[in-house]
């Protein structure tokens, strides 16, 4: 440990470093600043090295992908990738509660919950159409939602889910509203469960078919 | 007109004025500073009559109390204490379709939408507990919300249908998430409405009971 530090502090200052536990934060300061900044689609691998001042390469071998170091760079303790697709492996009867459940898991934890109202707060602020919220977080929530549902209408079935969510993260997180904000976990499952299965896998609108 | 300008014209700079249509707009100006500036609870109508150099009781005269100020202020075009009720004045049943379609009416159209948006999105960056829109706005809609409940869970299920429509206003407003941005309001209403319906007066979960 103690040479491995010691490398990455001599080489401080002297242009591209080998690997340590020192270089992992710096590419990750480098990479939080980066996706702030210039958002997620101004932000490429070769630019946060450069910043950290390391090898493009040292950065894949670190954290993989830009989604991989975003993520990262988020510090959610969760890849919604992964996540996801569990919640579907039964099958979509279910899932409504499954998802219900696994939001609240993520948005009660307060590790995960205060990096993301972080980035809720400053993507809603944003006049720009599209933000780190939607080009980062989003779609790779929406992305594996999508594939677990059947083609027709799914687009618009996930946005109606993702609808709910976002309501809960603004009246039940951000700002805190009572009751809502105390209520159990349970108890909040037990009332949108059936909403978000609704939307995953009810009947079409009358209006609709 | 020329001569109810002209007077206030001549009165200014020179302490209370009498009332003319520039003092309106005047009073209108000093209120929105306040509401911004100091919050709702922070803005009293004295103040406000201070800043824009009139007397208290014309402020009364022409706006009514401070939430009628509150309303004049935020220009949207309705108002949430008289038009909630009309939701409910034949009961409880459908009116969760007519809810989402009073809705969906308010945010569709600019003239509501940009003032609404604009008290959006303030109140969510803001760190403070109490918000102008918690204050203000919500408190507004939510009372007439919960007198036409029966008092049961009346509290958990208005902040549910709340919850949902905060999602609305978060995904098809302020991030125009598609598809969900460019569907037909009558297609959002026959999807969210039951939604709506089923937090108003839908039977309790069974771990609730």
């Amino acid at each position: 440990m103690s040479t491995a530090s010691g490398a990455a502090t001599a080489g401080r200052g002297r242009g591209r470093r080998p690997g340590g536990p020192d270089t992992r934060g710096q590419i990750l300061a480098a990479a939080r600043a980066s996706f702030a900044e210039k958002g997620f689609a101004g932000t490429t691998i070769r630019a946060v090295a450069a910043e950290a001042s390391v090898d493009p390469a040292l950065v894949h071998h670190y954290f993989g992908s830009k989604d991989d170091l975003f993520l990262a760079a988020l510090e959610i303790p969760f890849d919604p990738r992964s996540v996801v697709p569990t919640v579907f492996a039964d099958g979509v009867p279910g899932a409504g509660e499954r998802l219900t459940r696994l939001f609240l898991s993520v948005w009660d934890d307060p590790r995960s919950r205060l990096p993301l109202i972080a980035l809720v707060r400053t993507s809603l602020v944003s006049e720009a159409p599209e933000t780190l919220l939607q080009q980062g977080l989003l779609r790779l929530l929406l992305e594996p939602l999508r594939a677990a549902l059947p083609a027709a209408e799914a687009g618009r079935r996930v946005q109606l889910v993702i609808s709910q969510m976002a309501g809960l993260v603004v009246t039940r997180y951000l700002l805190a509203l009572e009751p809502l904000a105390s209520m159990p976990p349970e108890d909040v499952v037990a009332w949108v469960a059936p909403t978000v299965q609704r939307y995953l896998d009810g009947p079409l609108p009358d209006r609709l078919r």
